[in-house]
């Protein structure tokens, strides 16, 4: 089973990387860009089946390596 | 409205970023890891409120600056 994992800063942390990009917006001429924010996406191709542990494991996988949880959230789905 | 986008490498395109993600996952311990791909989520929030217009504009700013389209695969969404 596949988990897709969203991993953004938390809101009120600076995101420089989405600076750079809405600022590189505006000097190629595109405007009404409010804000740009950018995270990670992580596709993760699992052998278990069980939604359930899955779950669990991934949670974990994100604790331990993925997020950085003091100023990332992440969010897991499944498919 | 806002813009998500998921970009992610072409299928057949070296991942190095998914692969020591898969390696450090392996050295704690997780098993069971088949794959993992790791790619970028952008969301941009534009003051333009039709969507067809907004939508041509993202897909603008993908092709010029968000995605390199020889190795990356882009989508875009609204909400």
């Amino acid at each position: 089973m596949k988990a897709k994992i969203h991993i953004m800063l938390k809101n009120g942390v600076l995101d420089p990387q989405g600076k750079a990009v809405g600022h590189a917006l505006a000097s190629l001429g595109f405007d009404g860009v409010n804000e740009v924010r950018q995270g990670k996406y992580i596709e993760i191709d699992l052998a278990e089946t069980d939604r359930a542990k899955a779950g669990g494991v991934v949670d974990r996988m994100c604790k331990t390596l993925l997020a950085n949880t003091v100023i990332e959230n992440y969010v897991i789905e499944f498919e």
